[in-house]
């Protein structure tokens, strides 16, 4: 569904949207589902600036990132607004900043709850964050966890994207390492 | 705190924000509170679009009509988590459009709550819908209730922020009509 680009693996920008933490990781994800750390950050804003100044600078911290990497397509973590009410809408605000970049680009995006996140990385939906983040660290082949916690989880979003089927090949096209095929194993527990 | 144009009145965009309708009201609002009809309208989008082309006509639609009519301050109905679950995140991300559009433009935005607005019109915070869009009707000396009524809910938004401290003046600054005494009772009523 998703095109792999010109590159032969498929660019995911993952986004862990925030309104003083907006998570952004980049990855290429290549056929044999291996992945390779493009860039990762934060886009931050100031708690006590006016939402309305917030929500532009996180916009335009997001298109600055799409305009630098050139995503094929954008992977943003779905929000709910049952979780952790103090902050839900703000966080549902920048999703939506989110999902607008992705559309003024013309760029396919896409939501994942944190359970299919957690489920397509580590292979059960209720792992912990440190799981993830050491699974992350490991795909990526990084020396230390990506800091903080919402880069991590922009990552984790992003290889998630890719592995559930944005450019994912049947283990038919080639021998898996067993790293791949424990991810496999993790992605089609995620679908049961 | 909010600045009255050059033209004299306070000009207001007024956004009711939805995903499927996004009510669209401008109003200039005078310093002896009487206010005219700018502009109103809906932008919507089709529910069966991908979310980010959604967002992203939403952007535009509101872009087209700060471009258009210039507004001095932009009034977003504030969005709650408890209310109207299904459809409450959508709303979210709509009305985090809204703010970005503001803040993109650098104008200033303010939020309220259905309550505020219904107090500041009709005089108690629990008045129906149509009490609220008879008395816009009535204000704005429109011929019949504005339809639809995201596009009526747009404009009490924005009288209510006009009138709620945008660039009202005291009483003393004149007499007051029955009419304007009534808004100016509701308006003391809203604060207690």
């Amino acid at each position: 569904m998703t095109p792999v680009s010109s590159r032969g693996s498929l660019r995911v920008l993952g986004i862990d949207p925030g309104l003083t933490r907006c998570g952004v990781g980049v990855v290429d994800v290549a056929p044999d589902r291996s992945a390779r750390l493009v860039y990762v950050g934060v886009v931050r804003s100031d708690p006590g600036d006016p939402i309305e100044a917030r929500l532009a600078l996180i916009a335009a911290g997001l298109r600055a990132v799409v305009d630098a990497h050139h995503p094929d397509v954008v992977a943003v973590e779905r929000v709910f607004a049952q979780h952790n009410r103090s902050t839900v809408m703000g966080t549902a605000q920048a999703s939506g900043i989110a999902l607008l970049i992705a559309g003024e680009r013309g760029l396919p995006a896409a939501t994942h709850t944190p359970s299919e996140v957690k489920a397509a990385i580590t292979g059960y939906g209720s792992a912990d964050k440190r799981q993830v983040q050491a699974m992350v660290a490991r795909v990526l082949r990084l020396d230390e966890l990506p800091k903080p916690a919402d880069a991590a989880d922009a990552l984790a979003l992003a290889l998630c994207h890719a592995w559930r089927g944005g450019g994912a090949v049947s283990a038919a096209s080639g021998p898996l390492t067993p790293a791949q095929r424990a991810w496999a194993d993790a992605e089609r527990g995620a679908r049961r």
